[in-house]
């Protein structure tokens, strides 16, 4: 395969006012906190993120267990199996900033890390701390649980990251040696360990590393571990049954639930979202990259089945995935219940990224909705405007009351913690959050796509020659976006430009020119022949009343509000308690507010209504029924993104919808 | 205290065709088939109640156990730490069908186990198998879960009800020789233990043993075991400190929460229902009668506080309670979601004879509403029609496809299974349901209360002449019951008959001769003079729409259709699929219906509307709100007790209310 075609994260630099506020929360408070955490310093309170006894949450232990398996000092492992990856995770947000801005302190910290992993590696190439410490005689015989690829796969991102941000290749030493380790133990052949890992991720990092590389065998590697998942459903449970023969020690022997680690069927066969949310969409996500490059039309299709399946029957209205806190899972169609659900930080970075892949091989701004729905509402709901605090449930429904005294809903935190024994979600953020660049272009071979209205600038190249593009967008009572086009090459430039569904009355003004601004698969086409454009697309930001499909019994008679591409909730702060006995009946208007805890937002304001409620109530649990009551009430809306950062209060995203008043 | 006082269970025939089925179901089905159960006999399934691994499935091995202890096998004992109850209720369930009907062959079965407990029982009065068996360095010294004293609380109810069907001591000798142990080891005194059972029960039994007895050692021992709980929150971790002060082999220390023991703080300082749903209502019930005969208005405050508590914010809307699987207990007030609610069988029959032991020291119907709203409602939805199926969760809402996919949910079975791991449902129903006679009535000194219709003859004393009272009712299109009474004393009966609060329009007639139906604490009183009397009363059966309070936020917008005692559901087998679709909207007519699995029952047809699902709802999970279609459908309940005995299918116990047709 020609190495053109590879899609190497395109080049962008944001400038957007909005997104930098989180480039600087990472930079400045997130990379340095999370040092802090992985290195035990400081004054760290670490929150289970579930009421579960078995979470690690004294201290992080991360650079300690690294330490430990390099020789450098005596003790155990401490920690979750994959706690590895925090500091995997860790370096690739340094990485993305300083992809962004040098800073020869951060690279001074990356490069001390390195040599701790170069110092921890085995001779082999093999990397697990706890394995390495506590385990030796359990590498790679475990890995229903070990997440031993998982975290190599976090270390080719790493690797990869580090590479593009300082052209060091010294982490893709680690990585590619530790790869050599894998094949060495894993494969068809005989002797080897022909079966994958139980947590999905190596399969994108090994696609990633090709597109980087163009070295075949680590694609065909990611197919490897993507064809043999679920060639024999009882692999991992097999593992555990050869440990005992071969009376090697090991922990419990748990039933496994093949379906929670999607390895119940080959991947080809799975049409639904099943399982752990996680392990789904990053499967998925590898099936769709591996699947394009390969031109295995088989795995392009079964990874769009998984998700249509997703987006039209599984998915939060907020982006977020997981209806279940029990596996952290999918459910099944249409169950999204608002009190229980998971929604996992991690998950719906997983939908970006999967979204963004199949854009990748098929142009249809669909993927781009999902990508601009899941990146505005359940990604950065993840963490709170202070950079400090992170949510790993994103609630679209909060009640203090519940989540103290409900134990099924202690797991929907009310408001964010600081941080959290199961540490995977604020190093996923901070890893995303300084790379959301990367969202707002698609490079193709025939045309680039403007996906996301989000300030920045893309430097392209066709054909050898360079160009650039820019845009800016303001985003207040109406929307405009000035996109400019600059090349040297004389080659005609096809760019489309995604026209969201929340713009209406788009008007395409190119070279100062008004075009009708037909689409295509959701993208209006402007072809630039000159050495420079300027396209002006101007357009009404609609403010929607959503309903969901009438079999999400949740959110039936609700609306949830979106202004653009947030999602709007109420919040007790603004509207006072008992929100349930709100409903929204009348017109509903933008508000521009400076809020000094929420920043500059757009609020919602909206003719409303508040059920009364008798005094008769007081002593009486039933009754016969009488027509409800209600007095009018102004409703306030704010980005769901901005919830939980004030006092503790109820939150509420789907709210009842009244046709008449009272 | 005047023996005379005390409030033995009444002596009741009852008659009616409805109470005679389930007397018949038990003893032709539940009987036997439990004791199949416990001897592991025939070929009997046994369900895990949840989804946990940890729940003993194999077998019953009850008898075993016993069998061991008693030397008479060799062998480990399996099962719950209070699997010895199970025989307990079941010889319970026998003595009070032994009551009713004199059966030779049972009598040998239970004589046969009276056998088998002498045998097992040690010396010194301890009976435990698991203990005696499997770890005797451990008698009563791991309380919080040991169930040592909550089985000879269920002993000593079995050993009441065979004194009372047979005149056999010889179960009570049993009992009076544990009880004795336990004086032995219990206590204020130096050197004994200072603290309660994890799971309350003995105290309520010691009451009963009072009740029978006189002997005032019973009440004592259980106003010692109600004091000391929570007297010392830690008294059940201190214990497992100690084992491992001493050196004793034990389990595993989980983290103790006292609240789910209601053991944090003193029981008089409890005013809400917390913890455990089925230990809170044992508890109160026995706080209600120990507080009682020993006129203790400090504790009889209290248990009216939780009483209060549960019935006005705690309680669903069948008289189930308990909100949350996890724990399987109360959360906090108004939280009662339909969806993930516990409604245990035992946690109802708990609250029924609760409520009738506040009857006892207090006139009130409201305590015969609860009663009654238990008995044909959460109660009897625990057993299938046929006798061999049970619930152990009573659910208001049926999913199949929830309880089958959302892990949240699985502990909400759909259809009822023939047996459970943990097993106290199924006899705890088979020793009520003959019983059920004893609630029709309550005999004080003063005064005769006839609380539920239920055709049925009370046999009553009254300064040691005789007398009777017969109740028997019609209740189709109206209601109308006639009560006569008989009686050797020339002394005045006062009759206290309750007006249902769903008997509109009530006349009553004596001896031929109207009277207007004043009450009194929502009884009517007449008071007979002469020999005998005729009493008739008619009223018209209400079809009430029910409404939960506001802040219920599961029930918003909807109603629960109850017509006289029983509270009504939808069904999917009369109603199609997606019961959230509907909305009663109309008038509601009763319908009678021969059903050839339901039997006879009175259903309800309402009229109502179905909101149409438009074809673009195929591809889509989310769009902007259209004013919502419907068409209108006529709606079918049925009685709630009768759920789940077709097919598998949804079920729904609230339903929309819509006030205008669209």
């Amino acid at each position: 395969m020609n190495r053109q075609l590879l899609q190497k994260q395109p080049k962008v630099t944001v400038s957007d006012s909005f997104w930098l506020k989180y480039r600087q929360l990472v930079k400045e408070e997130m990379i340095p906190f999370q040092w802090d955490v992985l290195n035990d310093r400081g004054n760290i309170t670490i929150e289970s993120e579930r009421d579960d006894a078995t979470i690690p949450t004294e201290k992080s232990h991360v650079i300690e267990n690294f330490k430990i398996a390099a020789g450098l000092k005596e003790g155990h492992h401490y920690g979750w199996l994959f706690q590895d990856s925090d500091l995997y995770k860790w370096i690739e947000a340094a990485a993305n900033t300083l992809a962004l801005e040098q800073d020869e302190a951060l690279v001074a910290q990356v490069e001390e890390t390195i040599d701790l992993l170069e110092a921890a590696q085995a001779e082999d190439g093999y990397l697990s701390t706890y394995y390495q410490i506590d385990a030796p005689q359990l590498k790679f015989r475990r890995l229903f649980e070990s997440h031993e690829l998982y975290c190599i796969g976090h270390l080719i991102e790493a690797a990869i990251a580090f590479k593009e941000a300082t052209g060091s290749e010294r982490l893709l030493q680690i990585a590619d040696k530790a790869i050599a380790c894998i094949e060495a133990h894993f494969g068809k052949a005989e002797g080897k360990i022909d079966g994958s890992d139980g947590h999905q991720e190596i399969e994108l990092a090994l696609v990633r590393l090709y597109e980087l590389t163009g070295n075949r065998k680590y694609l065909d590697l990611s197919v490897y571990f993507l064809d043999v998942r679920g060639e024999n459903p009882d692999f991992f449970a097999d593992q555990l049954e050869e440990n005992d023969r071969l009376g090697l020690k090991q922990g419990p022997k748990p039933v496994i639930n093949a379906v929670y680690h999607q390895a119940d069927k080959p991947v080809v066969e799975q049409d639904t979202a099943r399982g752990h949310a996680v392990r789904l969409v990053y499967m998925a996500l590898a099936m769709a990259g591996a699947g394009h490059y390969q031109k295995n039309e088989k795995l392009v299709a079964a990874a769009k089945k998984i998700w249509d399946n997703i987006v039209q029957k599984r998915m939060y209205v907020t982006g977020g995935i997981g209806s279940t806190v029990r596996g952290e899972a999918f459910t099944y169609d249409y169950d999204l219940p608002n009190d229980l659900m998971y929604c996992e930080t991690c998950a719906a970075i997983g939908l970006l990224n999967f979204s963004n892949e199949l854009l990748k091989s098929e142009t249809d701004s669909r993927y781009a909705d999902i990508m601009e729905r899941t990146l505005y509402n359940g990604i950065i709901s993840g963490m709170a405007l202070d950079g400090k605090h992170f949510f790993y449930v994103n609630p679209l429904e909060v009640d203090p009351q519940a989540s103290a005294l409900n134990p099924d809903k202690s797991h929907v935190k009310a408001t964010r913690p600081s941080w959290f024994g199961c540490a995977c979600c604020p190093p996923n953020l901070a890893r995303t959050l300084p790379a959301v660049g990367r969202y707002a272009f698609t490079q193709k071979t025939d045309e680039v796509l403007l996906n996301l209205f989000i300030d920045s600038e893309l430097a392209g190249e066709q054909d050898g020659k360079l160009y650039t593009i820019r845009q800016s967008h303001t985003f207040s009572e109406t929307g405009r976006t000035v996109i400019t086009v600059e090349k040297a090459s004389s080659e005609r430039l096809r760019l489309g430009i995604r026209i969201p569904y929340w713009a209406s009355d788009p008007l395409l003004i190119v070279d100062g020119e008004e075009t009708v601004a037909d689409t295509c698969n959701g993208y209006t086409y402007v072809t630039v022949v000159s050495e420079s454009a300027k396209i002006e697309l101007s357009y009404t930001i609609a403010i929607n009343e959503l309903e969901a499909h009438p079999l999400v019994k949740a959110d039936k008679g609700k609306v949830a509000l979106q202004r653009g591409p947030f999602v709007y909730c109420m919040e007790e702060q603004d509207n006072g308690k008992q929100l349930h006995l709100l409903a929204l009946t009348g017109t509903i208007r933008p508000r521009f507010r400076s809020d000094q805890l929420l920043g500059d937002i757009v609020c919602l304001e909206a003719e409303g209504e508040l059920q009364v409620m008798e005094d008769e109530w007081q002593y009486k649990l039933y009754r016969v029924r009488q027509k409800p009551k209600a007095i009018p009430k102004k409703l306030t809306f704010i980005p769901y993104y901005s919830c939980g950062n004030r006092s503790l209060g109820e939150m509420q995203v789907w709210v009842d919808k009244e046709d008449t008043h009272v």
